[in-house]
């Protein structure tokens, strides 16, 4: 396939539209969750994030970078104030109503978009009841990053909720069955193909497939 | 699907392999691509890396999770040394080497892995030349966690090399036309399905999938 290829110049001339769409595209395929929160008046909220990483297995940890705090982030504020929040996996089952959290509600999102609430003793944010991938999380620290003001937090795991039918023998998780999805660029929504794992490599040893 | 719950500390007691698979699959799919790096002595480098976000679209930044800098990370070292690194998206036609370049490897896994090392006048780190979809970056800041010692950095995006064809006109890139995989736990990598694109959310309109 022949290759274009833009210069750091180039990509600062570019449109802004084109610009925020081709930048969002290059690091690839994303995780998708709607992260579900609590306020101080008690109210519920429910956002769709794509920027949610794997920190650490033990403790277990995840990472979730959050758009400038300039202006207010309801989710952020949630966490910092509450120290709880919901990791919930996005199926195609309710993608276009976990799309629609993103619009600007001036009431919860749970309710304008058609999700259940469900809370466990574990945690006191609310999970997506509609999710069969759910975790529960506890703030552990933040940093705004210099470079753009976007803020990086860390949350502990305190609890997870999945499929029994999808955890394999080994731990690992079948994401496919459980309908997980993966998403591109900003409005991108797919699904997954059932994996080819690999066996743990070795410079003498060819890397193979792992037989299922 | 009936579900399986893990409290905190029944995920503090799980066998060491189980809890690192089960963990690591939980943040959902992720992005994986080979990272090309240059030592000072001129040594090339690659490795596979799945914890890399979009951090913002002007300046054009990405980040990148490494694990803890208590043992040598040529990758890392390299970055901090030479400023400069390359993130090149993992095919299914070359995913067993990628796979393989994670072995303990004393010379280039360039060489030993069978990739040919790539380079332009605006990075000095190597591309992957087999790679379709090509990031050149340079190091901006890093930040090491005090939760557990992994070091979030952040590049800019100096050169973008993609296929032509893959390009929008809204500058959206496709992704699965460009043969990039998702990765999840792992050792598990996957193709994925042509999205569903979604329309901009606003309260008053419901969500539509955009015709392509």
């Amino acid at each position: 396939m022949p290759q274009r290829s833009y210069s750091r110049s180039e990509i600062a001339k570019l449109e802004k539209r084109f610009r925020t769409n081709l930048v969002n595209s290059l690091t690839g395929f994303k995780s998708v969750s709607l992260v579900g929160t609590l306020s101080n008046d008690g109210i519920t909220n429910l956002a769709v994030f794509s920027q949610i990483i794997h920190v650490g297995a033990n403790p277990p940890l995840i990472g979730v970078l959050f758009r400038p705090h300039t202006v207010p982030r309801h989710t952020l504020e949630n966490i910092l104030n509450t120290k709880s929040f919901t990791v919930n996996h996005i199926r195609e089952d309710f993608v276009k109503q976990a799309h629609h959290t993103s619009a600007r509600w001036d009431d919860s999102e749970f309710e304008a978009c058609g999700f259940t609430p469900k809370f466990t003793s574990n945690v006191s944010a609310p999970y997506v009841a509609e999710a069969s991938l759910q975790l529960g999380l506890s703030y552990v620290e933040h940093y705004t990053l210099t470079c753009n003001e976007t803020v990086f937090l860390v949350g502990e795991i305190q609890e997870i909720l999945l499929p029994e039918e999808c955890i394999g023998s080994d731990g690992f998780v079948d994401l496919v069955t459980a309908g997980s999805l993966t998403c591109s660029g900003l409005d991108a929504y797919h699904q997954v193909q059932l994996p080819l794992r690999l066996t743990y490599a070795k410079p003498d040893q060819l890397v193979e497939s792992i037989d299922q």
